[in-house]
C-alpha cells in the first residue's frame, strides 16, 4: 500500500467552481441529511458516527453547524473533546469516548476525539513510541466494535488546512472583534510545532483501518460542501427506509 | 392568584394568519436564534435549558427540529426521556435529569423531563399524593439551582394539544406508511386517560415556580413559530455580546 503524505493531498477546491451554486447544493445536501437521518432513526438498525479533525481553525464547528442542519436534535448530537480532566486522565484514553458513540438510529460528532492522544500527545512527546502503537491498535479495534457490533458507520474527516491559511484565519480571530472570542494565545503556541503535527497527522492516515476522507478546507464553502457530500452518500448507501406497520391497528379515537 | 385552566388555554392560532408567512418569519426568528446562540456560546455566562412537555403527538421532537435548526450541535444539546432504566428507577427521579442541565453557554433541549415524573406517574396512581407535594418542592428547587447557581434560563413549554387533534394525528400515524414508524399501541392507551392528564397537568401549571408557556399546538406552523418566538425573545433579552480583545496580541504567522 502506498504511504499516503498530506503534502500530496490538495487544502483547496477545484479550479472552475462557482461558489454560489455549491452553497446551494450544499444546502440541498444538508436538507436531505435530515431526511435519510430521520429514516435511520426510523429504523433503528444503523448508526452514524462523524469524526472531525483537523488543526485549529480548520472549521470542525462550522462544518457540524452547516452540514448537520436539518437533523433534529434529539437525535444528533455533537461532543468536542478538549483537554482531559483530572478524571478523564485517571482513565485509559477511549473510556471518556465511548459514551458518546452513537445509539441505533442516531448520529453523533465527535469534534476532535480520540485521535487527540495520538496527536497532540505524541507531538510534545507526552507518551512513548511504544504507547503509540498501542493506542492505534486499541483505536482500530474499538472502531470496529461500534462498526461490528453496533451497525456504526464510522466517518472520519481530517479537515486539511494549509499553513498559510491557518496563519490569515488565526489572525482575523485577532482583528475581527466578532472572533476575538475564538483567540486563544495556545494556538499560537501549537502553530509552532506545524511540522511535527503534521507528521502525526499522516500517521494517522496511514495507520487507521477505517480510512480517513481528506477535506480540503482552505475555502469554508468548499469544505463544508465536501463533508455534506460525503455524508450524504454515507447515508444514501445504508438505504433508510421508513419502517412499514404489518397490521394495521384498529382503535378508536 | 387565579388558577390557570387548561380549558380556558388556546389550542390553536388566533384566526386570519396567512399560514406562508408564520413560516418565513419562523425560519428568520431560527436564524437569529442561531445568530444570539452563538454569542451566548462565545460570552459562556448564562445558558438555557428548553422543556418540551405534552401529549403524545403534540409536536416535541418537530419543535426542537425547526426552532434550533441554526444552532450548532457543539452547543445545543437535546435528551428525550423515556421510561426509566432499572438503574434510573433506583435513584431518585432528578438524578437521571441532572446531567443533562445546560453548561454555561449551552442550550439544553428536554423533550419530556422531570415533570414526567409527576405526571404518567401519577395519573396511574404510582406514587401518592404526599409524594407528589415533595416532588413538586424539590422541582422547584432544583430550577431555581439552575437559575441562580448557573445563570441558567429556564423556559418551560406545555404544547397544548386538543384532544381532537390528538385522535386525527395518531390516525394519521397509522394510515401514512411514512408515519408508521411513530405509532405505539401505548400511545392509545395512554389516551383513554386524557382527563386524568389534563388534571395533572392543570396542576404542573399551577404548582410550578418558574411559570410555564402555553403553546397552541394544533396546528404545526404556528406551533413551532410560537416557540421560536418566545425563544427568540428570551435569548435577546439576555443581550448576549461576542466578548472583545482588549489587548491585541501580536504573534507572527
Amino acid at each position: 500500500m502506498t504511504k499516503i503524505k498530506i503534502k500530496d493531498l490538495p487544502t483547496r477546491a477545484p479550479e472552475g467552481l462557482n461558489k454560489e451554486e455549491i452553497k446551494d447544493k450544499r444546502e440541498k445536501l444538508a436538507f436531505e441529511i435530515g431526511e435519510l437521518g430521520m429514516k435511520m432513526q426510523a429504523e433503528k438498525n444503523k448508526s452514524l458516527l462523524v469524526v472531525l479533525q483537523g488543526m485549529d481553525s480548520s472549521g470542525k464547528d462550522g462544518v457540524s453547524r452547516k452540514v448537520f442542519r436539518y437533523c433534529a436534535p434529539s437525535w444528533t448530537n455533537a461532543h468536542a473533546f478538549g483537554k482531559p480532566t483530572d478524571l478523564e486522565f485517571a482513565h485509559d484514553f477511549l473510556w471518556r469516548v465511548h459514551p458518546h458513540a452513537p445509539a441505533k438510529g442516531n448520529i453523533s460528532i465527535f469534534i476532535r476525539s480520540h485521535y487527540e492522544d495520538v496527536l497532540i500527545q505524541r507531538v510534545h512527546k507526552w507518551i512513548t513510541p511504544k504507547r503509540v502503537t498501542a493506542r492505534f491498535n486499541a483505536i482500530n479495534a474499538w472502531e470496529k466494535l461500534l462498526a461490528e457490533d453496533n451497525n456504526t458507520i464510522v466517518l472520519k474527516f481530517f479537515l486539511n488546512l494549509s499553513h498559510e491559511k491557518q496563519g490569515i484565519k488565526l489572525q482575523e480571530r485577532i482583528d475581527d472583534p466578532e472572533r476575538n472570542w475564538k483567540h486563544k494565545d495556545g494556538d499560537w503556541e501549537q502553530r509552532k510545532y506545524w511540522n511535527q503535527y503534521m507528521k502525526a497527522y499522516e500517521d494517522v492516515l496511514n495507520r487507521s483501518e477505517i480510512p480517513w476522507i481528506n477535506v480540503p478546507a482552505d475555502q469554508r464553502w468548499y469544505r463544508d460542501y465536501f463533508v455534506a457530500n460525503e455524508v450524504h452518500k454515507a447515508l444514501k448507501k445504508m438505504r433508510p427506509k421508513y419502517p412499514i406497520l404489518k397490521v394495521k391497528p384498529d382503535f378508536k379515537a
